[in-house]
């Protein structure tokens, strides 16, 4: 694995972030006077054609100011608009911005549209969407830019594309980064986390320089759990609890598993956790979990069933679910997605919460700290949350509590040049990664 | 072409649909005494393999009952739930049952989790979803399936899979028609539409057999406007005004351009028809269209660009797109399915209108009767809809009306053999398929 480019104590997060010659030259652009987006459009300039655009805008904005790579608005995206002036939106919310990497992919494709369908932040909520893709994807990017404007979303005002993160990310009031390599064939977990780590410590970094203060983060791309560590490490003036790792696709599929073994319908499943990491390890909690308000194991006797099949199945979906369809779960990945982000942004319901993976400081339950762990969380709503503190614990669900914990320091361990703890050691015997998953 | 299998005059509609010997089998289940689904699951059977499920079903059933080819509930949608017995859900409306063609298709993977999520018909209406698919579709629809129970939607109370349209429609509110088969290398349009009509013409005898009497209809499998005509002269017991061919991603794509090219945000561009027919000889109206209340032509001078690039432009949208995301657009197509739906079962803004493919009979233009053609329309929210009167009507407009009005007169005389009158003559010139379309 590669050498370590800081050091900082194990433990500690970051005081400054290890920015190599790569991120500085990156951050070339990002200088705290140059012209705002809309300043530089004070006359419309709209195009189809948004990479001709992007080359055109750049020439243009040379001559003027020295920064000249923002993130281009995309057709009518570039219009102006006055909120204020319309009676139908003047009583609308601010507009928050949100950005989605790895926006030219199957789950984007899925979460875009429900973003800006206004089903996630609500109807008087306007949004930006400022979608990140590669050299390789900017194509793709300008067809999924079109058919949002095709789509005619009355909440949706802005959407810009771009593929640097220092661009992308600013300002941004949410990251959904989603975007990472997919897993060749052969490639270990250590390797795809050395892959996948880079981006991440990047992405973190760009986050930590351009984006609001009180930016929150949901990584999606795998390894999650340990993306999620990297980018947090790399963004030491972000609150560490503004990140998640996402294990809500898991927390759903185990609900779903549990109506059915007790015969009734998935509305009367509650407080299901998924702890740990995103991965083979992963614990789906059915000592807490509730079904019509009572213990799970008052409706499901077969304790067989719960302590061996159940967690294999909600396991496996993701590979059953590939040979059927020929594809991944975009889908329902998606609405995992925006089931997490309305967890964070709605009151959780009395007595419920919800997984999510998150910064393991002071948590009450003795998990290791300094790693991100999928625990059970609840929210006033306010884009933040709290750990919930009465859980149940038996020897059964601590045991296997801590071989996840064992998998996510062995990662951490694995990640070390990325984080500044050190040099990396890898040793991971285990191949974790879930079936059908990238 | 094929030979007419019966024959009725031109401008009539069928009194007994041309029931073949093949449609006459498919039918053998469709029996008025047979028991209903909900009377068989009496008792829970649940299983994630839905294809077993099928099957043991087919077993047991055939003991009790001659018919057995019910399209099976899936998974945990095969619980028994009562909304009554909830506070949450006992104020919720009767349940929706809306069947999906082509339900393991990319646009259908888009549609059915809108349809699921309660942004098409509101947050107090439970759904039932019923998706046809083919043999060779089978396995992908259980992993549609599995998507829609992993995303434990509250609103989605019933899934069932089937291939068969005399049981997927059974009792069907809604049916929403996307599958049909893709043109192949070298084929001509009047081959896809010999190929298509013949599925829309089974489709609109299942429908006629075994669906609600006050079915709602939309046909989005190509040529749709063809399909449609097909579609409702097999189902005479259904009234024609409830057929619709989709039109509503050309407005939207209309819509969008006009506001590009004024400047304006989208939201300001109102009163856009599609007139005519589903393909290249579609007309996008700017005589009527509105920016901001006014007539287009006072916030676009640029006569030229009206007359000729912007219908250019519209027609192109699908190509352009297929060409820089390298698929069609799934997702754009499914968001203007979800806003022909919604321009139904709510009420029209005052003086706007809304283009949908509707029977012809009694059009206050002067169209031609008896085809399926996109003209503007308004409703009241109820389902149904009235044709807007007051439109203005020049040269430039007529004339392009009537070039989409001989094309679909040409179109219908090539399945005459399909909807009972007469023998088939087909004479279509050019290629009219949308770029980027199947």
């Amino acid at each position: 694995m590669g050498l370590s480019t800081a050091y900082s104590p194990a433990g500690s997060r970051l005081a400054t972030p290890p920015l190599g010659a790569a991120a500085t030259a990156r951050r070339r652009s990002v200088q705290p006077l140059r012209p705002r987006r809309h300043h530089l459009l004070a006359t419309v300039r709209c195009s189809v054609d948004a990479a001709k655009q992007v080359q055109d805008g750049a020439a243009t904005v040379a001559a003027e100011a020295p920064a000249s790579r923002h993130a281009e608005c995309f057709g009518v995206f570039c219009t102006t608009y006055d909120l204020k002036a319309d009676d139908k939106t003047k009583s609308w919310k601010k507009l928050v911005n949100i950005a989605v990497s790895g926006a030219a992919g199957m789950i984007s494709n899925h979460l875009l549209f429900k973003l800006a369908s206004g089903e996630v932040f609500g109807q008087d909520q306007p949004i930006a969407l400022k979608l990140l893709g590669s050299e390789r994807s900017i194509q793709a990017l300008e067809g999924v830019a079109m058919e949002l404007e095709d789509s005619l979303y009355p909440l949706l005002r802005e959407v810009s594309i771009g593929i640097d993160p220092y661009e992308v990310f600013e300002d941004v009031d949410w990251a959904l980064l989603i975007g990472a390599k997919p897993r060749g064939p052969g490639m270990e977990r250590a390797a795809l986390l050395d892959i996948n780590g880079q981006i991440f410590a990047d992405q973190g970094k760009a986050l930590n320089a351009v984006a609001s203060r009180n930016v929150k983060v949901i990584v999606v791309g795998n390894p999650c759990n340990t993306n999620a560590l990297i980018c947090l490490k790399n963004a030491p003036n972000i609150p560490a609890k503004n990140f998640h790792a996402l294990t809500r696709l898991d927390e759903n599929r185990a609900k779903c598993q549990l109506a059915l073994k007790a015969g009734v319908f998935y509305d009367k499943v509650s407080n299901v956790t998924i702890w740990g990491n995103h991965s083979t390890t992963q614990v789906p909690d059915f000592l807490n979990a509730k079904i019509d308000g009572r213990p799970v194991k008052e409706a499901i006797k077969d304790t067989k069933w719960l302590e061996e099949e159940f967690t294999m199945t909600v396991q496996k979906r993701g590979g059953v679910l590939i040979q059927k369809w020929g594809r991944s779960s975009a889908a329902s990945t998606a609405v995992s997605i925006v089931d997490a982000i309305r967890s964070l942004v709605t009151p959780t319901p009395e007595g419920d919460s919800f997984s999510s993976g998150v910064y393991t400081t002071g948590n009450p339950y003795g998990i290791a700290e300094d790693i991100v762990f999928s625990m059970p969380c609840r929210s006033k709503g306010d884009g933040d949350y709290e750990l919930v503190s009465d859980v149940l614990m038996d020897d059964f669900l601590w045991e296997r509590i801590k071989k996840s914990e064992a998998e996510l320091l062995a990662e951490k361990k694995c990640v070390a040049h990325l984080t500044g703890e050190g040099n990396a050691f890898c040793d991971l015997p285990e191949d974790t990664m879930l079936p059908g998953e990238m």
